[in-house]
């Protein structure tokens, strides 16, 4: 009540006459008086009490979706992320304020549920190639923490997976069972993605194996992506012993569309993914994969996030990975 | 700006005065100004116009979780329903604010973000035994939509699928197949599986089978609860040479148990699930299961509460479900 008094510019006794439709109030001071009440309802309890003591109690989470691929929210690895975001946040009492946008619209308009004050700061999944646009949130200082890759000069607080370590160690592992032919299924223009090839190449040389293009296949993130990607190797003609693919999505859908072209997993193909999505464990042939911890990783954005919103330092942060050996690659042969 | 000089009583002259700093506005005046300036930013632009205008375009999205058994968001179901939901609501031009709430507070505390302003409306998936709180909440015009079983006496809006067709579509099936120990994996304290196991009975009775209690197992929807269900099976030492699951996720578990303990899926026990989750596809072997339509649901949940908001009538949605026959307990034994 006395914060509508001091907004409307009377006393706290008209605001309590008006509100119990004295007389003694006139009719356009009234009307001013319960539109505030109403209206401020919302931004005195939330919006402007909040960004005052800043506590605001909702966080935005922003995946985009590729306009040419992604429509739909059906990656089980996005989903997860989701998932561990919302467990995290529910734990530290916050809300979440869920949104898409398309991938050309990131930047600006990604900040403007923080610039509108709806929500304290924002998690963004994946950097869908806009480390630009980023940077540029970052640098008017957006509390924005983003899955992903770390990439140089990167102003934003980015919470990741060791990407390059885990295409070393899924290569390595497929090495180590003999394989010599192995075959990359990932889309390389992604940040992510990129850094497991290279972590694959620095992989193949340490061991003297020529890197060979025709056994990359820039599969998207999708659940066609590793039928797809089974397919133009088919129609490469070019042979292949093992399979690195990046997430278990594209992993555990090649496996399916090897078993119909007949070929045994993993005794003709050894198959690595990366993720360790829940499903991996109880796929068949349980499937070896680069463990990216999710349950730690929406806690961890989370964290970061909070830091920011207090105006403390938030160092960008990379999660370590490791390989999960199950029977697609690995000796346990009792798939 | 007209919106500050209403409320703040003053000219739009003064207000713009005031934001320039001019001097010929008082110290007491620009304070108010100013301040409602920030504070109205939000209330004014998101708030008070849209409750105004009935357009608050941010819908709440509650999934509950049950203090006993479900604090992770890891259901590959719920979180397949969660990408749907808002899927449909970016498609409307919403955004999606997502709570969680333990079970035992579901009721009036789920009507905290509408009652607050901060949404138009709620939808939540799933009742988790609290049909009298939900009642409540649609008596006194709480716009709500729960994705659920229909139940009797239910005022307030229910989308879910054909629960007792769907289990008599499973159970008939695997009838078909010659099976006659099915086993029913699913917690029939739980709306949903009460419906399914209420089909799977009048299927056995239209057949003439038995229905033995000892076939029935109260599976939690954990990832755990499929392979308990078959280790818990395996101690009661009760034959059986099928399984009907309330889900994919309890179908997938007790697959990956089954084949663990040396039986043959679908030559020694034949698995349907419940809800045709993207995974059912390329899971091995593929699974045969009762489809619910999940794109739809996310759509159909979304129509219902816009028009409620509009205040138009929403009648209780049931969506058709239909069985999708793959290698798990079909005659396809490419498997």
């Amino acid at each position: 009540m006395a914060d509508i008094a001091r907004l409307a510019g009377v006393s706290t006794a008209t605001v309590s006459r008006a509100l119990n439709n004295s007389p003694l109030v006139n009719a356009e001071t009234r009307g001013r008086i319960l539109e505030l009440a109403a209206s401020l309802k919302y931004s005195i309890n939330i919006g402007a009490q909040n960004l005052r003591l800043k506590q605001n109690r909702t966080i935005g989470v922003l995946i985009p979706y590729d306009r040419k691929t992604h429509l739909r929210l059906t990656d089980p690895f996005l989903l997860a992320m989701l998932g561990s975001v919302a467990d995290a946040l529910t734990e530290q009492g916050f809300d979440m304020l869920f949104s898409r946008l398309p991938t050309d619209q990131l930047g600006e308009a990604a900040a403007t549920p923080f610039d509108t004050g709806r929500v304290g700061g924002i998690i963004l999944v994946g950097q869908w190639g806009r480390h630009q646009e980023l940077n540029e949130l970052a640098a008017r200082k957006v509390p924005v923490v983003v899955w992903g890759a770390h990439l140089p000069q990167q102003l934003y607080c980015c919470v990741g997976s060791d990407n390059v370590g885990g295409g070393m160690l899924a290569t390595e592992h497929l090495i180590a069972q003999g394989r010599r032919r192995i075959a990359f299924f990932g889309d390389i223009d992604l940040p992510e993605p990129a850094q497991r090839y290279r972590g694959y190449c620095a992989a193949l040389a340490k061991h003297g194996i020529a890197v060979d293009p025709a056994l990359q296949v820039s599969s998207p993130f999708l659940p066609s992506g590793g039928s797809e990607a089974v397919e133009a190797m088919q129609a490469r003609g070019v042979d292949y012993d093992a399979v690195f693919a990046c997430s278990d999505l594209l992993a555990m859908t090649a496996i399916d569309s090897l078993r119909a072209h007949g070929r045994r997993v993993p005794g003709d193909v050894a198959v690595v993914g990366y993720d360790d999505i829940e499903q991996s464990a109880y796929f068949h042939p349980r499937l070896t994969t680069v463990r990216q911890p999710i349950g730690a990783a929406g806690s961890a954005l989370v964290a970061s996030l909070l830091a920011l919103i207090d105006g403390k330092p938030a160092p960008s942060v990379e999660l370590p990975t490791e390989l999960v050996v199950r029977a697609s690659a690995g000796e346990d042969q009792s798939s």
